[in-house]
């Protein structure tokens, strides 16, 4: 299955860890876009959609328990189908700007560096659950966990697990990067928020020309 | 990922349209195995842990509303996960009877032959999920779908599906029947209850001296 990369709309992935201040970046650049006169939607994974939502629960909350690392890999999978198909790809086709809050790499960071599972089956789960939908543009916030995890400590099932699985995943979102340039912007931390969203709107604007309004 | 067959414990599935009568071949099953001794877990797909409970119910109820194949598929896949991992080969690794209501076939019958998605990705799917798992028996109750679907119409989202849909189904189940006889038993009805109990106490006979007491 080839590489997807849609010929409308702008398809825009916020990825990093805890603490990297996604929130904040992800409401700053549909401030831009929108103010630019684009439609911007803003969504996320897990939690996309009504299913989703159930979803992003069991995955996330702490009572859930331990969970068999397949069940989560398949569970976050199952979230990306459905937002895939019944949000991103409709708004694509639209000609909208789609910037989603986690994708793809979050679930090849977090379970495949993170759980131990194979990764090249992981992989292929998580590109066969998106039909290998690809972002335009991937926008990594680094943050080194040591700052980032200390933040979130204990807040949910992902964000409680130890310093080491979030340095892994952190590794592993730099690794992605480095293998396709061209569709990635790594943005390291330390800069203030307006700082950081400068850095991401000189990326973010050659892609602009492709939305056709 | 080559077929596993657990050389511990004896692992049973039971697949079927609906209206089949699987709930009624389960109990007597069971109560035939127990009377003779044995350990048996009765369990289910969907739906077999705790997590399954939830995903069961986003599948089957009707007020989910129309699922992306694929999501669907990977709901079935991760409640297959879980149901492998934490029920299925603990079970058998302790030497038990399993017999679950339902297994992959039914995966590759309802949403291979149902509705449409690359067989042999949602066959790669749902096998990854289970770690190729196979039951050492698969006992399919063969029902005319214009009877069984009868009794059942409206009940849920797989049993409010249009006859041509549970036709293929039943087609299905019997495809991979004929593929494997050595590990499949096709009871088909007209009998009594008692009678396709019988049928089926004489295939389950051969495979008891596997498990070790």
């Amino acid at each position: 299955m080839d590489p997807l990369f849609t010929d409308t709309g702008v398809f825009l992935a916020l990825e990093g860890g805890e603490g990297a201040g996604k929130s904040t970046q992800a409401a700053l650049l549909v401030q831009w876009l929108e103010g630019l006169g684009h439609d911007v939607l803003l969504t996320r994974e897990p939690g996309g959609t009504d299913v989703g939502t159930i979803l992003r629960r069991i995955v996330l909350d702490n009572s859930t328990g331990e969970l068999s690392p397949r069940t989560e890999a398949l569970i976050y999978a199952a979230d990306k189908a459905e937002h895939v198909d019944r949000v991103v790809l409709p708004a694509l086709s639209a000609g909208s700007i789609v910037l989603t809050d986690r994708y793809v790499d979050s679930t090849l960071a977090y379970q495949g560096a993170g759980r131990d599972l194979d990764f090249a089956e992981l992989e292929s789960v998580a590109r066969w659950a998106t039909s290998n939908l690809r972002p335009h543009l991937t926008i990594v916030l680094d943050i080194d966990p040591t700052i980032g995890h200390a933040r979130f400590e204990g807040a949910d099932r992902m964000e409680s697990e130890p310093l080491e699985f979030h340095q892994r995943v952190r590794q592993h979102f730099l690794d992605l990067a480095a293998a396709d340039p061209a569709h990635y912007l790594v943005v390291t931390g330390g800069g203030t928020p307006e700082e950081i969203h400068r850095t991401i709107r000189e990326a973010v604007e050659p892609w602009l020309k492709q939305v056709d309004r």
